[in-house]
């Protein structure tokens, strides 16, 4: 058996916390035992990151990424020469770039197969959409670099008690009702089925499905979502031999004595799908794209400027992420 | 000091887990400490629920409210002789007679200061408006009762690690963004303040209240109603020299780094609210109405014909009712 490749893990913003947390992570790969992985760029950013938070990681430059095996167990290994200067809490142009670019390579590295999985570290869209960054998210990001349709790039957040995935994610409440069709629903429960065959090693994935309205519209007293979209959508994934129920109530489908009757709960829209994992996991929830052709996760959260390099940002979900990805590839490597 | 007033129960659907659950929560008195309490109504159906749970709870009879201290150590103190038939998950007409005449003396008496508080039992609405419940639920009952305006009967959702209320309940998902405005936002959270002085002993709550978007609206990227609705509706309440704090992304509101910062959230809509609730607190969730002119609390879980009668049924809720709804007593009387 030849070796998995390693994971390509890009930087995030310099002045996030991102840089600090892959630093982290490096420290403690044996104890979480995690995966071989290495950034792409930010050498002196990382360097830096790490001595402001009082950790001792070596940075080891490395030109291949083939080199990231060897070089893994003595220090974090960083492909290539792109940098910037690190500024906590600052974000600049150069750093805004060298994110770009850090993301542009693990992505690229990934899709042609040099590296087994893509973890990338939080970026602020808003100002990286300044210097050439033009998809709305990460998620079509990588969407778009493996030649995905990017409504078929589907978000699950996973942490320890809970797996879900929003069927909607960045629209207004009042858009949601209308954005929901049989035919969305249909092809993002498909999507979320193969995945968690291919990638999380299930046979048959349980999925609970919640309904939009409150006690999923209590037979039309209250919306009728349930009746006319979402009811009929389970319908015909039922027929295909998915095991879908639903739609359930989504106030109670997160209460503890039902979360171990479902491998992932599909929800109609972001907050119904955040705030329980939120909620439950907070410093360990991962965000994983479905239905590409490469694995990618990243930690679920943002680039936390606020405190940047003040050592009180938690590594919980970047080695999530890592670990994550490290199982999703051996998952996908077996088949 | 005079000795406080027992607190009035009503039975619930006789056909529902309400019987069983405040037989075994009168079994529990001494270890949870619980202040005296009574039943309006059906001594035989607790009897027979006691019985089927196979726990030794005898039943006393009583003429007068003023039994009850007297009785409430040695047995389950019932006022009155209404009755029904003890038949667990078949509802019939006589025991929804039974539930309302139950429900309309408890709160009678409450109103007219003879118990000190009223703890509702769960029932099925929509087969009680078969016999005459022409109320949508026991909240806007309870506010009827007591001569209350409706909209000012105001749910919130108390576990042991968070107080949650919905600003809209019982809406279609669509119709939410329609509800909301400026007059009730300040008008229920002005409710939530003087309650949570005058019943939960709070001297300066702190209230956290929701975007209705994803991210609250990130500065009207995804929504408009953070910056037209929800903001300036709490700017007045601010000016007003109440401590909330929001509009904020309702996702992160409920970690547990989070839950610490404020005493009640204020949430848009049902699952919102109903969501991180029920995620943590499923069993000893309580629903209590605030604006009233008495304490009213009542178990958050509804009649559960399905297993009633079987045992199954958890008392957590029934009992943190109980004792909810002495506490809050308890305080009223100290002002």
């Amino acid at each position: 058996m030849t070796r998995p490749k390693p994971i390509a893990v890009s930087l995030g913003d310099p002045a996030g916390v991102g840089p600090e947390l892959i630093a982290e992570a490096w420290l403690r790969l044996e104890s979480e035992r995690l995966p071989p992985f290495f950034v792409t760029g930010g050498a002196s950013v990382l360097t830096a990151a790490a001595a402001r938070r009082a950790i001792a990681v070596p940075v080891i430059r490395i030109e291949h990424e083939a080199e990231a095996h060897e070089a893994f167990s003595s220090g974090l290994p960083v492909l290539g020469h792109d940098d910037a200067e690190y500024r906590p809490g600052e974000p600049d142009e150069s750093g805004a770039r060298l994110a770009i670019a850090s993301l542009t390579r693990a992505a690229a590295l990934t899709v042609e197969g040099a590296a087994s999985a893509v973890v990338t570290g939080p970026i602020a869209k808003s100002h990286l959409a300044r210097y050439g960054f033009t998809q709305p998210g990460q998620t079509e990001f990588v969407a778009d670099a493996s030649g995905t349709p990017r409504e078929d790039a589907v978000m699950m957040l996973a942490g320890p008690s809970l797996r879900t995935v929003p069927l909607t994610v960045h629209a207004a409440l009042a858009d949601v009702p209308g954005l929901l069709s049989i035919a969305l629903i249909v092809r993002r429960v498909r999507i979320v089925a193969a995945s968690l065959m291919r990638d999380f090693g299930l046979v048959q994935p349980r999925i609970a499905v919640t309904g939009l309205n409150p006690h999923a519209g209590e037979d039309g007293r209250m919306g009728w979502e349930e009746r006319d979209v979402i009811g009929p959508a389970l319908a015909l994934l039922r027929d295909e031999g998915l095991a879908v129920t639903g739609p359930h109530p989504a106030d109670a489908l997160f209460a503890a004595h039902e979360r171990g009757g479902y491998d992932v709960a599909v929800c109609m829209y972001h907050d119904q799908a955040l705030i329980p994992i939120k909620t439950l996991d907070f410093d360990q929830g991962v965000n994983v794209t479905l239905g590409l052709p490469i694995v990618r996760t990243s930690p679920d959260h943002g680039t936390a400027f606020g405190i940047a390099g003040s050592g009180k940002a938690s590594a919980g979900a970047t080695i999530a992420a890592l670990r994550m990805a490290g199982q999703c590839s051996e998952h996908r490597a077996k088949r």
